[in-house]
């Protein structure tokens, strides 16, 4: 941390500064510059952030150096970090696909997206059956009635299962049937949810809040962490910018920025970023040209009767272009495509 | 709504649309141009989103012209509502100050920041209690304790007490102390605890997301609506934009905006969205002659020792400037400012 | 500036920044933490930057503390500036109407927007005769005829003429006809235009880029100040944002902002920042409630009728509105208004 | 073209606006809802935009439905174009690396950067002779003199030149020695600039502004179309948004998007969207992987010794993982690699 003075600063105000720091157990290095004084601070940031030093006479501005993230930092844990949903892996080795429909409707239709998802090359099942809608008169998800649907597909194809959670009320009722809880953008700062997951003992799909800076996004992250859980896997989907375009503007660079700060995997929504069927394709395929560790795409076997963002849902003749992508790409970037589990046979 | 074919439509293109209005129970009028036909629908809008028009075969794009909130529309209620809080009027003849401290952190403090509130003209007391923080490590606010405080101190200076309830879980307890439920800015599109709010029976204050259009805000607040709670007060508190300069970027227009738009009273947060105290003043000035019906804003006895914001919130000094500027601009503007109700006596 | 150490930074890192910043005549200040190491740099910035600190090992990051302009700063020339134009005086004692059509079509037109401009308080006369549009199709101005138009209108009203110029080649044209030179928006950084103004001896207007920073917008001012020239005045007029409700997002707070900054005079124009006639009283009171030095509004006698942003012109009634928030607000704020000079009259 | 009455408009409001159009040559078709009036315009629209509908009684809305550009549109040229520089094609059947120094210093600077260029895979070497710099105390370029450095490194190395221009009066002296005119972010909208590269007869590369839509650069676009000239390739070199990790954010969406709506080729810049030489590699490849039609990318033989922007150039390591990329990913794009023409031999 450094605290700038301003260019009136007396001698009094950087000595009040520096003793303020020594008594909170850190030290203060005084730099006197002919326009202006710094004082580089050492020791415990949470300590000094009590102080209110840019409240102190003679403070021009107060510069913070290191990041405020521990658990999730990639200084403290330097190689990058593999997770597991129901055994498929998501990290640096592999690409790993999670597909589905953005919601449950049916079970007829969520076994037709499951089949397409799997046939797309994905490992994974993605499927709302709480969904945060904008709009209080628009469809709000199943809710239980769609969780269970959620389990009866990954019994028939054996594919893990994720899904958010909105509310900490229903984090245990979520954890019943899930494989990994998904937070989603407009909860990214809900800090009771995050915590709620934390505690939760499941993997959580952490979304990049729409307006939210890559450190706050890891801050989020930290919160869970915090309440001893690690599993947690970044997905960048689009922020919000003046381009009206596309839905949102897909932070590409996000992805190697992210991967290099933190140990935590982080895979990119080329669905919601866009917002439009055409460009799920092209994305998809930068994600992991750009060293993406997995993406989430939204299928639907019918999506002009799709209760909820039918507009991006990739269609049948997508579905083979992207399982030729699958085919080439991880290998190209060295990685390998995480595979499906065997559905369970009874019998 | 307007249906935009794409200049390669056929004929069958636009009679499917058509078809599909119609049998939904709407109207759709065609108007062929040179270069491409548009479609005009007429009828329930809620009705037309489940069609899923722009997956459709020559459908170019999909324009929303109507607003899709309506309880608080101003269209069908054209005179601008006043939302009573604790006796306190906030809405067009009046200009409604409220303040206190960021967070309340003990008994002294707060009935200090009260008096403060007071002095600068305040007829309703803000204070945090339970404190959504961007860091985990971050104080987060007294709870229980912080509500009890607020009570005392309203018993003691006779404000009303404004105070952020951040899960839906806690509503309940809130309710039982505060006057009116605050809903921060990271939880504007929080749905799950904006319908608890909207159940609870008391006046909400209702912050615009730092990345929310002011119509996801309108939308938010028909989120409340929808439950039987219309005693909302919408508050602009700056969003997030390319600079770096200030905190947040205050979205002055926003008043006048959503003023025209919803017949809700609009309020002003000039501490949060500059984040600097040399700021508060002039954009509290600013606030009252765009025509805000009220402003919120950070008071401390004691800035350099707050545990939170201690930065934005106004002194000694400020108090009465404000206090000036709250003895003539209101009536300039036409309205007058309102009163704190009396302190109970007992005995 | 200071030098942030990586994590993994040696001892001999820290030695080469060190010997670099000495041999470029610096002073460099290593304080060492348990987590980083950081150096002060203390010395001529102009120097520093040509080291590349960045790219060399061991480097994590760089921090500029200081402000990167001089002429335009405000820490070398504590009291505000006040400019005159015309012998109309903006700055720290007045509040200053600038008033006139978007575009200058007819004399007719442009002596009746004069006639409103000075009803409405007006002391300075706007009026574009080169008009940057966005299309290449859209009407681009009268050129030369637009400039006498608006020096005979002057003749006739004795109000002193701003008018835009936006090409290096035509700013001895312009200065020919005008009393101030206006470099819009979208010039604000065109470099060669900044020099040839600054070149000029003539006051300018400088509108900040609908993308600049408040340090870039004080960085182009820096361009026309280094050719000798200070006569400049600054304008906020919005900045692009995600909200699509306004035209652009007017950043009031820019206001107070850049007058801590700077020492030049701060004017805001709400008309093209709202782009509504509605916004635009709204929004005036709003500025000078703020604090600024003055506004710029678009006036026409006939909105819909005018070549180029009819929709925000004031009308009649608006201009009654105006005149007596002028007749008002100046001296809530410990102004005056700025007066007009007199038509020369000859005889 | 859609006119959105207000819900208080009356039967006469909407009869006026039909014959406003119906005078001016179009047709208008009434379509009547329950809630609101919408007109649907059909004819020549840059006739309607002198109508100033906005401004007239009961409109509420105008919502442009078509768009703005004409000679750049896919709508009337469906097969995308391919524009040759030198001889080297660039557009869909092809990647073209066009590389180099971010400013020419000297010969030897700029013939070693020339040859890193090659071995990268680049067939067209770019380099800044003038500068635009936020900063009148930086270094400008060296002017004619890099012109001449970089034809000389033509020569030996047979790369077409690609360097920028900032200033009309300096297009002809440009045009002598490129072989492609750069116009840059800043200059996007200097419509004098626009105007005179499109009347120069030399292909145009033109980067999108930092804080412009992809309909307002592909209007820049169609500046310079409209004089003639439809040799523009398009490059995306990031946008300004609230994230400061990157220097800007890159917008990998807009090269499918705009290369839907228009037939010219769309390239990126990964140097400078990221400004971290760490960022190169990753968003090159995914440039590649979303279609684009090649990248342009800084190098320097010795980047801590750069005058400008070294800390994005790639160092020969990077160059051999560029050139590993070149020689796989065309390929999986179904395109070649760009050839760089042999140098002449004189003899």
């Amino acid at each position: 941390m450094v605290v700038v003075m301003a260019p009136e600063a007396t001698q009094t105000d950087v000595d009040t500064i520096v003793d303020l720091v020594r008594t909170a157990g850190g030290e203060a290095f005084v730099s006197r510059g002919v326009a202006r004084t710094i004082i580089g601070l050492v020791g415990d940031i949470e300590q000094f952030g009590t102080l209110n030093l840019r409240s102190r006479t003679g403070v021009g501005d107060v510069v913070r150096i290191s990041v405020p993230y521990k658990l999730v930092s990639r200084e403290n844990h330097p190689s990058r970090s593999v997770i597991k949903v129901g055994g498929v892996p998501i990290g640096p080795g592999t690409v790993t696909v999670i597909a589905g429909p953005c919601t449950v409707e049916t079970p007829e239709q969520t076994v037709a997206a499951a089949r397409m998802a799997k046939a797309a090359g994905a490992s994974l099942l993605r499927g709302g059956a709480f969904k945060p809608r904008t709009s209080p008169y628009a469809f709000q998800g199943l809710g239980e009635a769609g969780l269970k649907i959620l389990a009866e597909v990954r019994a028939e194809t054996g594919l893990p299962v994720v899904t958010e959670v909105i509310d900490p009320a229903s984090v245990d009722l979520v954890c019943s049937y899930a494989d990994m809880l998904q937070v989603g953008t407009r909860s990214m700062q809900n800090f009771t949810l995050l915590q709620a997951v934390g505690s939760a003992g499941k993997p959580v799909l952490l979304k990049r809040g729409m307006n939210a800076t890559i450190e706050e996004w890891l801050m989020a992250a930290e919160y869970i962490a915090q309440r001893g859980n690690l599993d947690i896997v970044l997905c960048e989907r689009g922020i919000r910018t003046f381009e009206t375009a596309t839905r949102n503007t897909l932070d590409i660079s996000a992805v190697p920025v992210a991967q290099r700060l933190s140990h935590l995997p982080v895979i990119v929504d080329p669905s919601h970023s866009g917002g439009r069927r055409d460009l799920v394709l092209p994305l998809s395929r930068a994600a992991i040209a750009v060293g993406a560790d997995g993406i989430i795409v939204d299928v639907h076997p019918e999506p002009a009767a799709a209760l909820c963002d039918g507009d991006q849902a990739l269609v049948d003749s997508d579905i083979r272009e992207l399982a030729a992508v699958m085919s080439t790409m991880p290998q190209l970037m060295g990685r390998t495509l995480s595979q499906a589990p065997q559905p369970v046979t009874v019998g």
